[in-house]
């Protein structure tokens, strides 16, 4: 960490300039802890996402897809727990007018001497702590008074386990099986910050893996590994990334076990994604506030009937393209000039190829637009001819291009360009018909972080 | 149409039974015009939605991403009018207790006498129409006196329109550009219904194209051309789709053209998109509001300096998704036998192929699995061996599986297979190590609908 030069103050000024992320609703003067995703962001999240689809739909054959609203049946937060318990105890101070987290009251600072050390109040009149819910509530209908109070979801989990039942029948599965699901989540946090790892909107990538009670901790131990894999192999440093199990007081009441992967933010160790054994808690609380049978029936043995178990892997998306943009930030020189350079693993580089013609003349222009528009179909490409080509390397570098298409003089005689690596910077001279193959045989190929070393 | 099979209750009914989409929550009973996707539909939509990006940014150079947040600051819906306009005018009837919107008053049953024709209420005793809001109102922060309303957005375009400034300096672009995004927006209607065509929650596709105001006209018809182009190359009968042109009355205060891009559902010919010449109407809004410039400046000009007009392209992934679904479904005989089949487009289809061992004997499943394994890193595929070989076909083809891939008693020998197109159900012997990349050569190739003929 001691020869890291990366901070977060790089990576939103990063974010910013290049376009990745922005403060929300800025011209407005934003919204606190929120943000929009610029071109690059959207491209490098989608990446992220298509990555985790990938790796548990596509590379598997044991778990199905699931995208359910966002506001269900309020029904749903009862039987949950969440309407009773998903609550943040907060004190209010009659002096300074702030509201803290009783919990985070050691962190924070007095509202009247912000420059005493956070969590010394004398200054401060506390009021004793009182339990906020957390969920963002409105109406459905038109009425208020008349339209029934629904909630934006929490957490994107309970809406699959409302359509368990449904997966049992149409899907063909049997435990062990899963449903994945990606989607929005609201939560209405009063501590929230360090850009985008904590908002009040933010996206998951959720997975319920539903098994025999019996198998259920050897399931917890399987996705422990198959996810701290998926990270290590998109790049991300195995020093950069532990497992922290809960302590026994730590657990949620409805968790027998829980193993956090957390990553080494700027910030600090920090959770990047929760690995639950839910145990058969939530289909039981459904079964019993909907009144329908949730267990599982063996159709070869009727008596082999139960309520499964639950393994649940929970990401964050917007942590884990934080923590790919954190741990792919690099500066290095070449030729006697710094460069800023996202070391980015190619599949989740936002840009897969630059097409850029050496100079602007000599019918340059006219083959790289050729080159630029047959690479494109394939994968997404970037054709820039503005500037000295070593600022438009820079350009790429920054947002983390894994090539460059170099059209120089040669290129005209014999239709063959340089291909540049972002890393090794080695250019390999490569036909322009063989371009396409190349690049895909390249985004195939097991990939290492440079920065390994 | 006289000929077509296709109706709402046969989507309906596929779309449960096969895992495209279910009534959400339903185990509580349901919660009005909501629905959730399932397996089949997620990967459908997923399609969708990466044919939407891979026209408007893939394979173009002119249009950048964004992701904006769902909440955003409220005086955005004070300057886009929502605040005040986005209204329907709702009736009650003080006899039978139902609500009804004004303008819809006609097509509407009385709750007293529902066997009345409808838009007969001489039965109820009307109230005068009243405005009410369509967005979801609810409160950021812990305590509702104190937090700041705010609301869910009913479109995705005014976060465009907010981060126009942004890009303008971060992604080098100058008019003509646009701006695309896909995401969740949400109205509160008390008039839905008809599956997932109109819903409280639905996902758009909005693009805001920014122009100098002289070449507006033509960049509308650029984008009416386009997007029709779309959904006609992803296998739409060009019969079934048409444009039209909004009268005088009926465009919106902000717009001087719009055209519908209209679909011929079962329920008859509805807005699939809308087309919409909205003049500089946003950005002036927003730089009235916000006090902040939002013209573009010629850096070679300073004196060329003009607030860009807007063509937008809107469209409803769920919509699409629904007249993709309905496009594609057909019924066949074969052998004597009847056959649902969806005829996608084999770029939407949720599943590529299928790997089916002939036998659950003789090393087949073996090879079989061999096979499914080495194609599942390329596309989306699925290992089926339950039932005789017909059903198992049957139910590829009711998902629109394209092709599926027979593993028999000669393939333990030579290493061939069969592969059998959906379609034409011609049954291709190709070599094991050739079917990865024959399918991607497949899928790469122009598609015609055979409902063409």
């Amino acid at each position: 960490m001691a020869t890291d030069v990366v901070t977060m103050d790089k990576i939103v000024s990063l974010c910013k300039r290049r376009g990745f992320v922005f403060p929300s609703s800025e011209i407005y003067g934003g919204l606190g802890s929120s943000y929009d995703y610029g071109h690059y962001g959207v491209l490098l999240k989608n990446n992220v996402k298509a990555q985790w689809w990938r790796a548990m739909l596509q590379e598997r054959d044991d778990i199905v897809a699931l995208d359910s609203a966002i506001i269900q049946h309020p029904t749903t937060w009862r039987a949950s727990g969440h309407l009773a318990g998903f609550t943040d105890p907060l004190i209010d101070c009659r002096t300074c007018k702030l509201r803290f987290r009783a919990d985070k009251l050691g962190e924070e600072q007095c509202g009247r001497k912000p420059s005493v050390h956070p969590g010394e109040h004398e200054a401060c009149s506390l009021t004793a702590a009182r339990d906020f819910n957390l969920m963002f509530e409105t109406t459905v209908g038109p009425v208020k008074e008349e339209g029934a109070t629904v909630y934006l979801r929490p957490e994107t989990a309970q809406g699959i386990f409302l359509n368990f039942k449904n997966y049992l029948q149409f899907s063909r599965k049997k435990p062990p099986f899963g449903i994945a699901q990606i989607g929005k989540s609201f939560r209405n946090e009063i501590t929230t910050g360090n850009f985008i790892f904590r908002t009040r909107e933010f996206e998951q990538m959720e997975m319920e893996f539903f098994v025999p009670p019996a198998d259920a901790e050897r399931w917890f131990e399987h996705w422990l590994e198959q996810r701290m894999n998926w990270y290590l192999e998109l790049g991300i440093r195995p020093d950069h990334l532990h497992l922290r199990a809960h302590d026994q007081d730590e657990l949620s009441h409805y968790s027998s076990a829980t193993s956090d992967i957390e990553y080494l933010f700027p910030i600090g160790w920090q959770e990047l994604e929760g690995i639950a054994n839910r145990g058969d808690f939530d289909l039981r609380q459904h079964a019993e506030h909907s009144g329908q049978k949730l267990e599982y029936v063996d159709t070869a043995d009727p008596s082999a009937r139960y309520l499964p178990y639950v393994i649940e892997p929970a990401a964050g998306a917007d942590r884990a393209t934080l923590a790919f943009l954190v741990d792919a930030y690099d500066e290095d020189e070449i030729g006697g000039e710094r460069r800023t350079v996202l070391r980015l693993h190619p599949l989740l580089s936002p840009v897969k190829v630059a097409v850029l013609p050496l100079v602007r003349k000599d019918g340059q222009p006219e083959l790289a637009g050729e080159v630029y528009r047959e690479l494109r179909h394939r994968v997404q490409a970037e054709y820039d001819d503005g500037g000295a080509i070593g600022r438009r390397y820079r350009r790429q570098d920054e947002i983390g291009t894994p090539w460059a298409v170099t059209i120089d003089h040669q290129s005209l005689e014999d239709r063959t360009v340089t291909l540049r690596d972002r890393d090794s910077l080695a250019q390999d001279r490569v036909a322009i018909d063989e371009l396409a193959g190349e690049i895909e045989a390249r985004l195939r190929a097991p990939w290492r972080s440079p920065k390994l070393g």
